[in-house]
């Protein structure tokens, strides 16, 4: 039996090597919160960005909600989900709220301001979440947008919640 | 295209229909119902609890979240999911969360009173619960016993929210 | 005692008065919905949306959510709060949360589709919104804000699962 | 301007004083986290439930629920309320859902287990719960039994969550 530390790093190269697969690199994600934070953490910059992704993609609550996402688009992808599910996921219906509630749920383990960015972002499709919306690609990704940018809200709130550690970062150059 | 109305009745009979294949019956849920609200809704009874239920079942979050969960619990039966994901219905890990997650954000669409009540129900495992959770059966319901608690506390939240029609039932036996 | 019926329209009336006390009216909020929902809902109009309006204004659990924001942003400008909260309300601190929290919870009666609607107009400061925001009228409009976002977030959500309705309304001109 | 860390103790400190002030101490809110976890945290003992609950107080969203709830029903008790808030919370209206959704808001903060355990603890009105309850007392305690109940299961949220520091704490008696 695995210990916590080492599921927890296990998920978090399922959930890395998943979204790249995917599409979506770090980068990608680190370009949103830089888009969403930029005027509130001055400074900020995309090393930043990623260690607070990071943070987020460690926190096994986080882990869950994403894994099951995920899997649930590529079930899709492969036909293998019951007729009407597999309705709903290939016409992305509009009122299944199932991709947006795991994105609230993600988004508010890092407060109620994450919740309001991850709304403002799923709004605007930015950068990788519009490509990522694209339907003409034949890709299914009902939850994989939402969930991208619930993990980028969730980096911001990150954040706005720890000024001591990010003003050493900005006073030392060093991270942890 | 189906119709609105169409699709919430087809959506509404696979879950019913999957519920059943899986050993819940309307009459189960009811007896949580019961349970529940016996003392605050005089003269509750099964005719009227499951005409609760049903209004939770044909509404489409309800359904949305009841019809993914369940799919999740038969893809892992199956053997269909991701070794990771796999893992984590087959030892239905305390820390996972998802499931109490669309259980909450089912219950919570009828107010927080039917949050409470889930929860309630949840750590009693109550009635059809108890045997839902039993792992000596081999079936995988990580999903199903928290979202048939979560229908339960719907439909108590739904009594609760419908005085003057629940009178009209006592005074006429008529339901509608 | 008062019946729920009476309840509820006393609420009502208890809501749209304080709105208005507090600048904003039911065509400001109406604005916000036909600004969110003009490409999903041809023919939106602000009839329509007033509807919508008002339908969530009835319900009790959205008028609970608006009632005890506004109580609070009163009780801050007459200075009755205790030291810690009159501080945070004062300087509209923005790890507060429980504004947004109260949004949140008003938009998710609504469906998940709404709080992404919140979240959106809640970041862009559209229309009355960035009135209400602005802090050099000496208003405190902590909760007040957040909450006239969620209402229009809210009207949406119910605009997006009354098709039907909708439709009878556009055929007929008359609404109920 | 006060810095994070020392509106962070002024807020602790402001909510212990309020707590028991209100009748409910440090040792009241650790008998129910070691009622719920007892079976599964094994030697569990109030100075590490306490720990936890110490956790929980400092954590800025916590505190900012908790520190608004409290306030209500003070301002309650001393008539400062509009007429139909005062009426909500003079009667504790089963259908008010403010104050359950504050505690869901804060329990989620430590995952969807600790809702489940707020649901179970409000349920059952658990050790002090029951005193905070109790009407007779002409004490206004709408939103502190909830809260009280939610920061136990936040409590027990922080301790499922942290297996490797309770495991130090058990193998060497010292704490952080």
């Amino acid at each position: 039996m695995p210990s916590d530390v080492e599921l927890n790093e296990q998920y978090y190269q399922h959930i890395v090597r998943n979204l790249s697969k995917r599409g979506v690199e770090m980068k990608d994600i680190a370009e949103i919160v830089m888009f969403l934070e930029k005027e509130y953490v001055h400074g900020l910059d995309e090393k930043l960005a990623i260690y607070a992704i990071n943070k987020v993609l460690h926190k096994r609550e986080a882990q869950n909600a994403i894994m099951t996402g995920i899997e649930l688009d590529i079930l899709a992808e492969k036909d293998l989900l019951s007729a009407p599910m597999e309705r709903i996921m290939r016409t992305d219906e509009s009122t299944y709220g199932v991709d947006e509630n795991l994105a609230i749920t993600l988004s508010s383990l890092y407060g109620s301001v994450s919740v309001t960015n991850y709304g403002y972002v799923d709004k605007l499709k930015h950068g990788i979440l519009g490509k990522l919306n694209d339907k003409s690609t034949g890709k299914i990704n009902v939850f994989l947008d939402d969930l991208v940018g619930a993990i980028a809200a969730a980096a911001c709130g990150w954040l706005a919640h720890n000024e001591t550690q990010i003003a050493d970062y900005f006073a030392t150059g060093k991270l942890e």
